[in-house]
């Protein structure tokens, strides 16, 4: 059979719980397709800081680094929120995706019909919205310099930070933007601030560079702020959304949110060779963690993103996607997608609905 | 009579048309309250681009910086999107923001009663909406320095924005929102990334300070990302709102769609002392211009908030919005929120209706 190692990052709050579960449907999905995984627990984030002292350890991230794919549960919580920026969760998360060169990052936002009522949207609205941002995550203000605490003239605090991109950091993105745009419906739409920032004014410049490269993909540009309110007038006129890291961490979460079910939600962190970053759009969801109340389906769904763009593992991710299709229509929800007449469960179970859908 | 000197700007597309009405309707609200006016028109954007060839001429900045308050139109269009940055309609408007010194823009996102069908949202979930955006205009990655354009050290463009806040930028701002939250309900949203930037962090440290001074006030705190979602989950948790420059530019705007019907939302830019700027939040709307078919209510309203807010004049702004009021009541609808059963005008006859009704 063909081996993969994968790096399970499980992290804290629900993550343990989730990523049990998607490791499962790894296993039995892979066995269908004569595909075996080897996979090793590391620590990341807040459980990283309590045992280790630090939210990344190198271990972890060597670890990540040999592998074949990582999937990651969830990091943070309250008890790390006062923490000094080195130590905090969100500083092992950013570490990792720079350790691991993974600036592309996509987030698919599909309203599905088994759930079209958990969305705030009218229905007629919701119904069909099937959006995939792609998101820089390893450049923009996130990681520019200069950045830190400093004084100005007058003797006060300052705090500052650098949105810089470069030509082939944008090159490179807008590239992987393309391809997915050319396998999906053909559309692409760059959002900038182009009418004010310079970095978005080159950001504007090289994706219109890059589109001749791609006469098949309908380019066209977008100011954030009005991508931000045209996701709620009409969010089906987006295909795909390519966008720099600030944006896109703001637009996926507001697109997510388009389909109410956030505990649905994959996503996949690719660079240009190495192992993927695989994980669900959901935070760690301290307040009911350990309590087996977790959707583990945004997990489940970031695995098959791990077969099919992490391991070019096509079939089983496709066996992956339509068992949880089947879990659904088969009536199974958990607390943050329930509905009048369909099943309650918990995480475990749903794990198990899954596995036996498979 | 008390009498104010009042600065009209009435811009590119739309703008003429809505400033024309919203000035009747100050003249005549302002006369049954005993106020005279003295209106000044000066060109900004690309009017002022294609007539004097700089987007904020001289003239017009001394002329508003002179006058009690400014009223102004809409910038922008085709025409001058691909003009260099020193040669965009944008330019201008950010010229006079700084010019004036408006540190704080106030942006009401409320549903009214009448047009909630307007929403994309599900009616329970738009119905009762009442959210004040208070936007940080006149720092932050808008204005911050170094920018521009440069090489790094592989030799390959660049592009560069600062963002940067000092302690005293935030706490003037953060003191506006405080008391325009104490007005209200007295609950007070500071949204920032200070999980991520320094500048963030900065932000939360002095507004949590500042928070002992309003203690009637329940101040809380919201990751950006997170607050692009919870808007479209459950907007009514939100009473004002507090943020950075570009955070708010874009939550703004999410939060005026919610309500469905930006052609009526105005907005306030006030600064410590000298004239406020008062504007509607839609654009230009170049497609439209000079049909008569634009919405006029959003700088109607934007003219109530500048009696309001620029002039102290609460018992004549009540008067225009009442008589807003009394025409939606009345049935009167401009195509953008037209639904069935109500009359269609266009934009001047909507003004005479709003008139007829003072
Ligand atoms: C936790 C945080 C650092 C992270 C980000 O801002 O990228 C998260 O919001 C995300 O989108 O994955
Ligand atoms: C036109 C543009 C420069 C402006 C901004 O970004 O501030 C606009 O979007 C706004 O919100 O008033």
């Amino acid at each position: 059979p063909r081996s993969y190692s994968v790096t399970l990052l499980p992290g804290d709050g629900i993550g343990p719980e989730v990523v049990s579960v998607a490791k499962d449907v790894l296993s039995v999905a892979g066995s269908h397709e004569g595909i075996e995984f080897r996979f090793r627990v590391m620590p990341i984030g807040g459980v990283a800081i309590d045992s280790v002292g630090v939210p990344l350890p190198e271990e972890t991230l060597a670890a990540a680094k040999e592998s074949d794919a990582v999937l990651l549960g969830a990091i943070g919580g309250y008890k790390w929120d006062g923490n000094e920026k080195h130590l905090k969760p969100e500083t092992g998360l950013l570490q990792l995706r720079a350790g691991l060169g993974v600036f592309a990052n996509l987030r698919p936002a599909a309203v599905l019909p088994q759930l079209v009522d958990s969305s705030t949207l009218k229905k007629e609205v919701a119904e069909g919205v099937d959006i995939m941002v792609v998101r820089e995550l390893t450049g923009g203000i996130y990681f520019g310099k200069p950045r830190g605490f400093g004084t100005n003239d007058k003797g006060e605090d300052t705090g500052f930070n650098t949105e810089v991109y470069s030509a082939s950091e944008i090159d490179r993105l807008a590239r992987v933007a393309f391809e997915v745009a050319r396998k999906r419906r053909g559309k692409l739409c760059s959002v900038d601030k182009a009418n004010v920032l310079e970095a978005s004014m080159l950001w504007r410049k090289r994706v219109t560079m890059l589109a001749s490269e791609f006469s098949d993909v309908q380019l066209s540009h977008m100011y954030v702020d009005n991508a931000a309110m045209q996701l709620i007038r009409d969010p089906k006129q987006f295909d795909t959304i390519v966008t720099n890291n600030i944006f896109g961490d703001i637009l996926s979460d507001e697109a997510s949110m388009l389909t109410g079910s956030i505990g649905m939600l994959p996503s996949a962190s690719v660079g240009e060779s190495g192992p993927g970053l695989f994980e669900p759009i959901h935070g760690s969801a301290p307040d009911i963690a350990g309590q087996d109340k977790a959707n583990p389906l945004a997990t489940v769904l970031s695995a098959a993103m791990l077969l099919r763009y992490g391991l070019g593992e096509e079939k089983a991710a496709k066996r992956i996607e339509a068992a949880v299709m089947e879990t659904l229509n088969r009536g199974f929800r958990t607390g943050d997608i329930i509905s009048t007449g369909m099943t309650l469960v918990g995480c475990k179970r749903m794990g198990e609905e899954v596995l036996s859908s498979i």
